[in-house]
């Protein structure tokens, strides 16, 4: 029986993160894409005004999956919680451990009293809709993300 | 010749910006998604710890055009611009105002040392894709928005 603990992720986990960050990124295909610092990370969370909060799943004391947020702004809803990152390490899948990082942030916003939580999933990752689908979250595919990077304009 | 001016929004534009929301809810089909109050908006734009920010566009002193966004944080790129909405009403279009309204918002990011900006548009919304392709804009359409209301969990 594995020993699995969620708390919240403190100063001292942010060199984990990213490599957690790294590993999610590889999964979407994408690991050229994480250009953030790790300096830039500490900062923006544990800085005089963070802007993300994150939980952690330790098992057997070694962190091996994360949930990671900040709040957003919507003129349709007002201020919600954007589930940013959600990951859970490969072979360690299968315990809950995601759900638990889930319902670690969505209890926050309840708590919060935000209106509610977004995030993206891509739309090639079936077990990630079929896991939000047991929560009836809403699946919207008419969206385009658009991004410009301020070095090249 | 119309008289454009491009400023910064203020706490008394508040009730008119709503109405332009509404005015973009209503082209993108969701005119019942927004469920925001004028009291939360206005609190979030110009209370004690404002989460969003906006220009508007005055054309012979009416207000018929907007951009809004906030700072988001992304596990790969950092803090940058999201930019939320930004909408010109149909009778005042092809005069270069959207672009006058976008590229406040940019100079802002640059301003503000952010790596970028990112925004979504719907996949039918054919005008609005050309209009970012202008900016070269990075357009990724494999992503699928995702929300849950508190209330319904």
């Amino acid at each position: 029986m594995d020993n699995i603990v969620i708390r919240k992720a403190s100063c001292e986990d942010c060199s984990r993160l990213l490599e957690l960050v790294r590993g999610l990124a590889e999964y979407e295909k994408a690991p050229q894409e994480v250009t953030v610092s790790l300096s830039h990370f500490v900062e923006s969370g544990f800085g005089e005004n963070p802007v993300w909060w994150a939980f952690v799943a330790e098992v057997d004391g070694l962190i091996c999956g994360f949930s990671l947020y900040y709040i957003r702004y919507s003129t349709w809803k007002g201020q919600r919680i954007y589930l940013e990152d959600i990951y859970v390490e490969p072979e360690i899948r299968g315990k809950g451990i995601g759900a638990m990082l889930f319902d670690a942030v969505m209890q926050e916003g309840k708590n919060g009293n935000y209106s509610g939580m977004m995030w993206q999933a891509l739309d090639w990752n079936q077990p990630a809709l079929d896991f939000y689908s047991k929560y009836k979250a809403k699946l919207d595919f008419e969206w385009v993300n658009c991004s410009i990077e301020f070095k090249d304009v």
